[in-house]
């Protein structure tokens, strides 16, 4: 791998000493700490224990923001941090703690359904509480495994129609190591702990059945414990930058090209792209686009009913905290030479702030793709001209348990948002009897990947949150169908049929819930209906997708009810302050009544109108044998695409210079 | 952009001076001569006039080419050239040169319907004959326009019903350029002058209608003519090899990493890729993936039913030649500073070889993507493993008039074999009187894009042709469609519901005719059922569709029934010499009797057998104002990726060294 050049060294002491401060800036160390003293005092008792389970920026009113954005020299919206705590184990308080000086408090018991996410304190206890338990000792003792090298995790449980509010609870289940650092390769199957969070107790001990555990060989991806014969090489290859960057970092506010953006981030959400404006060179002023996009949920059922297994339904952001397991990126490995990287921070359970580092990386692209280009020949002489496609990266890779998914944000000169997630890492698989296909009889639940392991079916759903604002707040959603249109007269003309584009307006949100499976002949497009060309169209852009699928479970699972903002890939809603988990704010035992499928109920009108867009993009994963024992990336995404948003190609004059 | 650095030219040098040969080869100028050579003497007459419409090699049997490739030293397959020839502008004749010495010839009158790849001699002489015709300069003046800037190209007319066996005519159209290079900004509409090929002759003249030329002001795309306000620039930025590419180029026959395949050029398909295996580590031996692949066909019908665009339903490989419409790539621009580039050779009308010097270009492609990753913090240690993803790609432009179609075969280390094709270059837009979309009453047939410009709706559909040999040549079609499973018994799991794969094997073409609109919930692969991985899965390469689009013409519209082969994205047939051409061999005003679609009705046997996959990707292409004057990349494609082909991940031990 390539060595860092030294000049990147300079961009990162740049960003970590800039003073710039913007209203939608992630909370910073020393506001991590007063969030922890205020609530502290708060609760004035040494004996009350709080936990944190979440603490973030408390977004400031939109039209706060956008006014601060006119006017920067006015008062700022105010700083506020929102928290979710657990106080003395039994209740959760929603507190708002205000960051401008006075650290003015609000506190608000939480009674509805459902639990906020974990926090990792109450995570390793449970898994320590497990192998500790004698019964375990013995269960361990029976499979002949070294205690040593047990690695035990806890998991949410999910719901499953339980009546009333039942406690904390997680199952712990344990992986071996032995030989490998490839645990998810070696589970241990059969055994069930069942903890009691809140009373951090072994609520439930079963052993069910002594299943093999894969063995080690082979399962090691680390690059040292590899053995011949290899393969062939490659020579070096790097992306240079003779000058440097071009873009320009100030706080997390980014700018580069045409484009203008902030960057924050969120324990819940990872990464949080806000004011996204595109610089246009005709009108000679910035257009916004996009006023806040981020990954809302991310849905993972599995779809094996083995009883250590039925449950595994995991709600990334929502339980676990998509941006808290982030991966500090590797330089030249994640990112090529010529990234940036940032560092960003979230709270620990006691409320410390705990520094990520290299938690985004920020690159230029050049990938040897065309941005546009022509040849002529029909002309006196032949010109050909063509401009390299170099575009802006934003990454952040979120390592929850096994998988790890790579969160791109790239932004086009031509003007197009394109959003990817590259999913990798490694199969979380089923320990199993079975050495050959051959052997199955029933249901296995997925393919045999490997002796002793099946690789269990399940699905991947991302839900964006995409609160487009194209050139302004009011927008409509706008479905352009393209309909076969027969030529019944032939002296009109010879051909019998073409098609031609009808335009629709999604009166409200029924009218925008939509499978994009068998909607190819239809485009969506964002406009503004108030803004419109020189020669008449409404200002838009347009919705690309890419590899869409829709859930397979039954409406009435549990698991769907929980999910069922998966049940459509669009859903357009009108601005709701409230309204940014799909799968509600409490997903851990979520009942699905906080979830996008129950606030689109109340059809609520959408047109002319401040709206957002919630896209969601999924795999359908039936594992293969090259997933092992690490998987090579898979990856999804969408692009928002200007359609009649400039007046012409936007990057006609790109790379052109006196 | 960047200087070509010094090494580059040394790799141009060795190809160009490498002797090694390849029953795949494309024809040499040698060749090009020799067949020119013999069919002349063929028709001993001084006084019979040829006209070559293509020239190209005849396939070797498949069996022949496999056999030589296990045997290299054994005696070669025949290397023929196959001609198609007007002969005295009357007769078509298919005809064979045997070039291993004898020039052995063999001679066939074709009389079916349908005509050849026009030839650009042709097409010239019919646009000089209208620029030449009285009535033409009558309405050149009229319009007030200069007739030294109107540039006439000729079309194919398509088949709308007529009986019998028409000439072989085409219409002139004309643009303007005074004050521009972009020619197709500017249509000069209403005239059309339908000329006789056979006779040279102008056939029919009318002058429907005046409508005026949009301007030339904002249409020239060329940097040199690009006036202030300028956009913000970006910083150089390149891809560098420091020890140069890792790939090797034997003729045409080319290994990189774990890849080894054949690089081909026909001046109907452009590049053909064949032969591509890719070595196993773990069995240290190569395995074939693809025999052959390429693009049989283009498909462009636009929308519009005025009188002089009805008939523009192109067919850009079989009437126009997708090859020899290729390209020059630009160094540094058309492919990054690593790029080596190859020439490719094409017949003249008359015979003679035409070099195209950077019609191929080969590089590696490193965009800052991850192969795979994962970062483990369960273990002892946090243990972080990433791997670059550097792939091969090989890419030739194909403009065709006035689109440019960027080809890109990209080979990754993975197994996959992602095809990618980029849409750029100039629409073809209508002139109107209509300068606001507000004037517009009645069928417009597409957008106001700019003062008196209507961006006319069409479509592109590119078919590809891929002899899949998934380690071996018997393969089947394996569709795994994902099933949700009721769960009836509360008893047995919490859970309602699950899904789980249900595989069936095509037996029959008609098994295999698949709309991917609609079709998520289903892996399509193609698998060797006779040969297993060690735990018993089939072998196989999965397609991974991208996006994709159904025609919306009627069947019955003459339009479709010549390009019926777009009506499903997906078709599985047996392997037959002669299905090469997925519109058929004579394309010009066919009439979809030699079609794919045709041939599959025989609903023949697929399974267990030399099958081909062919695939259609599309667009329906509703243009905006930012495709004005040039379109800004629009890309689709589709990925083969390896499906328990491997044991394992094959790119585990990428990047490692002892």
């Amino acid at each position: 791998m390539s060595k860092l050049p030294a000049f990147l060294f300079y961009f990162l002491l740049t960003i970590s000493i800039s003073l710039s401060s913007h209203p939608l800036d992630p909370l910073t160390p020393a506001e991590f700490t007063a969030v922890q003293t205020a609530v502290r005092a708060h609760y004035s008792s040494s004996h009350t224990s709080i936990a944190f389970h979440y603490i973030g920026l408390k977004d400031p009113p939109k039209s706060a923001v956008l006014s601060h954005l006119h006017h920067p020299s006015a008062v700022p919206p105010p700083r506020r941090a929102f928290i979710i705590a657990r106080v003395n184990h039994s209740t959760t308080h929603e507190l708002t703690v205000d960051l401008t000086g006075n650290n003015k408090i609000s506190d608000q018991v939480y009674t509805g359904p459902g639990y906020p996410i974990f926090t990792t304190k109450e995570q390793l206890a449970a898994s320590a509480l497990a192998v500790g338990h004698p019964p375990f000792l013995e269960s361990v003792r029976k499979r002949g495994l070294k205690l040593g090298e047990i690695v035990c995790q806890s998991y949410g449980i999910g719901w499953f129609g339980e009546q009333g509010k039942g406690s904390r609870i997680v199952k712990v289940m344990c992986n071996y190591l032995d030989g490998t650092v490839n645990l998810y390769m070696r589970p241990v199957e059969g055994i069930t702990v069942t903890v009691d969070l809140d009373r951090m107790e072994i609520i439930g001990y079963r052993d069910r059945a002594i299943v093999p555990v894969p063995k080690a060989d082979g399962t090691d991806f680390r690059g040292s414990k590899q053995r011949p014969p290899f393969g062939p090489s490659v020579n070096d290859i790097d992306v240079v930058q003779p000058n440097g960057p071009s873009f320009q970092i100030d706080g997390h506010r980014i700018r580069w090209a045409n484009w203008d953006f902030h960057l924050g981030f969120d324990m819940r959400a990872g990464p949080i792209i806000s004011l996204a404006s595109i610089f246009d060179v005709q009108k000679q002023k910035f257009r916004r686009v996009l006023y806040r996009g981020f990954v809302s949920e991310l849905f993972v059922p599995y779809m094996d009913l083995t009883e250590e297994w039925y449950y595994r339904t995991y709600f990334d952001a929502g339980e676990y905290g998509y941006g808290s397991y982030a991966s500090s990126l590797l330089p030249g490995a994640d990112c090529p030479a010529n990234a940036v990287f940032m560092e960003a921070y979230f709270p620990d359970e006691d409320g410390n702030p705990q520094q990520l580092p290299n938690a985004f990386c920020i690159f230029e692209r050049y990938a040897g793709d065309i941005m546009w280009r022509h040849t002529e020949t029909a002309t006196p002489e032949v010109v050909t001209e063509v401009r390299r496609d170099v575009s802006l990266v934003v990454r952040m890779v979120s390592t929850v348990g096994n998988y790890d998914y790579i969160n791109d944000w790239e932004f086009k000169q031509s003007g197009s948002i394109k959003v990817t997630v590259g999913l990798t890492g490694v199969l979380e698989v089923r320990g199993s009897e079975y050495t050959h296909k051959d052997q199955i009889h029933g249901e296995s639940y997925g393919p045999v990947l490997a002796e002793n392991t099946i690789g269990s079916n399940h699905d991947h759903f991302l839900t964006y949150h995409l609160d487009l604002d194209v050139d302004g707040e009011q927008n409509s959603f706008s479905k352009s169908k393209l309909e076969t249109v027969r030529v019944l007269n032939s002296t009109t003309s010879p051909r019998k049929s073409y098609w031609r584009a009808v335009v629709e307006t999604a009166k409200t949100e029924s009218d925008a819930k939509i499978n994009l499976a068998g909607s190819e002949q239809i485009d969506f497009t964002f406009v503004n209906p108030n803004k419109k060309t020189d020669v008449g169209n409404s200002v838009g852009y347009r919705l690309v997708p890419g590899s869409v699928v829709s859930p397979l479970l039954s409406d009435d699972d549990y698991v769907q009810i929980r999910g069922a903002f998966t049940k459509y890939n669009v859903w357009v809603t009108p601005y709701n302050e409230s309204e940014k988990w799909a799968g509600g704010v409490y997903v851990d035992q979520s009942r699905g009544d906080d979830t996008l499928a129950k606030w689109s109920l109340g059809d609520r009108e959408i047109e002319n109108r401040d709206i957002v867009l919630w896209y969601t993009l999924g795999i359908h994963h039936v594992p293969c044998q090259e997933d092992f024992p690490v998987m090579p990336t898979l990856s999804s995404g969408f692009e928002l695409r200007p359609n009649n948003f400039f007046e012409r190609n936007p990057v006609l004059k790109a790379f052109v210079s006196l």
